[in-house]
């Protein structure tokens, strides 16, 4: 059976993070969904549309992966696509407290969605899109933070 | 000599973990007030009427239980409904470092009040308010996440 | 093509928590192994032997799972059994700090070989071996914390 | 209805920590008891005699507080001292992972025994029976780091 | 050489914790430049004016430290004024994460620049700019929490 | 005046990360002496004579880096080579809270002696000498893990 694994997030921007651990994802899920989410009370610096055509120039090359904006609740969404999982990525404690916390809500809401979750390398274990945003907002030189060829 | 305890919070709106730590609270306390912050400045999905009256409903067979709205510090509000502790829940190691930084200002601030701490259970230590929120905002059931019968 | 993972620990005496991580873990895997750690050092409260037995005792109904014992190095048993992933349990941020390490010593050792990470339920994300031991050692009662139908 | 709490711990030895969260817990329990664990396969550096004695000393003058030696389960030494709550202080997010699986193991065993728990002080909350053991081996000045009197 | 250390932070307002930090922090460096970010979108209790004056009163005995405001990145900010370090303190493995992150970032930014990390005291461990301002906003007791002298 | 650090450890054996912490040291301290813990009660992998002849290999090219056996009192030994510092390096938040302790220890029994922390790099910072112990008894690489032209 095909599987399928919902990878949800704001992205803004994608980050070297979020990179790897698609590409990771892809050796154990057949698709992977990459899911923008466009909550509208949330102030991004990208619009959802922005951040969805950055994503499709990162993974052009990879046709197991795709990229949809998303509303609602995680798991309704997951159901929609054909998702059995959710893949997440771990960088620090920090990290897994709270991630842990969403999966055990989406459990308690759909039981027959699994969260797994990867680990980020331990260069890339830092970064996060906070981070991009603030050195964006400061002229500094955020490409070696960012995807391989992304233009911000 | 009565015991009585502040269970200090925003309950916007209660969760199914505060109900827990309010009734295992009582077998430590002769009364426990509820004390809902009515801060002006914090936007809330429930007003403090809202929040008061739900957890009214939720407690009308516990004569031991009260609730009111509070504003300004938490030791203040303590001296003046004759509170000698604060009572919090703790759910996890993250919580735990937060509420420790509380509970040692509120110290330093009133020696003669003491902060106890009593556990979530583990089903319900991954609940919080932010959680069922998201959930009611996305047409969810938030049933699961909040004390039995309460209607938001 | 198939994926297999092996599902490494002392499982002195097999959990709840082990029992379930494998059960989600076969939604993600093909097959999983797991590997009995026989490390003539560490001194254990059952032999490798016995832990082996209980282990097919409690997977008879599940040919997907196999129980071997192993010594060295995890990765390389990895390669030795086919395998191209490892499946680790999470239960604490604690837990977390501990399993990044071996993780990232792992991929250093053979990049090749990922690690994926599950959630333990909240019921019994506070079961640990240690605790198993502890609580048999003292007459207690035991068969809350282990598989169903396990007799030690 | 008389409320009793029981303290277990090692205590070898005991120290300015322990010491304050007995004396904070007198504000909320009738009686304390504290509950000296002996267990024969962990080696100590004061015998179950040599450390009941200096706690008894520590607390002559308290007549709430008594000392025993314990061993077996928790939960069970706590129904045979009609105690209804486990007392323990907590000092850092690490101690508190630890004591929330102990918290829920005792819970599962004994739904009707509630741990509480209490903060050390700052200036106490990094001693650590361990680092006064340290401490003496090494012939350091131990007098900062116990009860008010203690001579080792 | 001359050592040069940066303690950049919002110090709205200034605590008794910071002032600690920067004290240890003469022990190590030749100068200590303090600098105020003043990031126009963050809503500040005070102005990067009132806060610069606050740090120049508690500090004007000490020549070895200076106060600028600052905004851009922190690495381009250290460069131009000759500091090859970044001076924090540390309270509690919360902030350690936190801290660990930004100076990864910082560190990729420009690898000639060092973070160094001194702790603050047990007893300004849980002191924070938050807590201060929450106390002020209630009409509390700031001094406590503040260095010794300064009037808000 | 000249700044001396103690930098110690059990250097069981010295890894990659101590050995970039002591690197990131020189641009801070003029002198740092790496002490090696002689503690006869534990159980090392090498002996205290071969732990220094590694450590004096790895440095042998730095002149400003001394290498020592030590015993009793880290404060004391500070004390006798005239050392007003102790280096400690900081991995991970579990670190943190480990080294907190001690330091806190430290400054209790000598106030004079500041304990200064570094980062160590993403890519090290979960290198440790258990991990490298376990790699060479199970005839893995462990030249990944230790400073540049270490044999072990």
């Amino acid at each position: 059976m095909e599987k399928t694994a919902l990878f949800p997030g704001s992205f803004d921007p994608i980050t070297k993070g979020h990179f790897e651990i698609v590409l990771k994802g892809l050796t154990l899920f057949d698709r992977i969904v990459i899911g923008v989410g466009s909550n509208s009370a949330k102030k991004t610096l990208y619009s959802v549309e922005q951040r969805i055509k950055m994503i499709q120039d990162v993974f052009k090359n990879y046709p197991a992966v795709s990229v949809v904006p998303y509303t609602g609740l995680t798991v309704t969404f997951c159901k929609s696509i054909g998702a059995g999982f959710i893949l997440r990525g771990l960088r620090s404690g920090l990290d897994f407290e709270y991630e842990q916390s969403i999966a055990f809500a989406n459990k308690e809401l759909d039981g027959s969605i699994e969260t797994v979750f990867l680990l980020s390398s331990p260069s890339y274990s830092n970064i996060s899109s906070t981070i991009v945003r603030d050195i964006i907002a400061n002229d500094g030189d955020y490409t070696k933070f960012v995807p391989p060829g992304l233009v911000l």
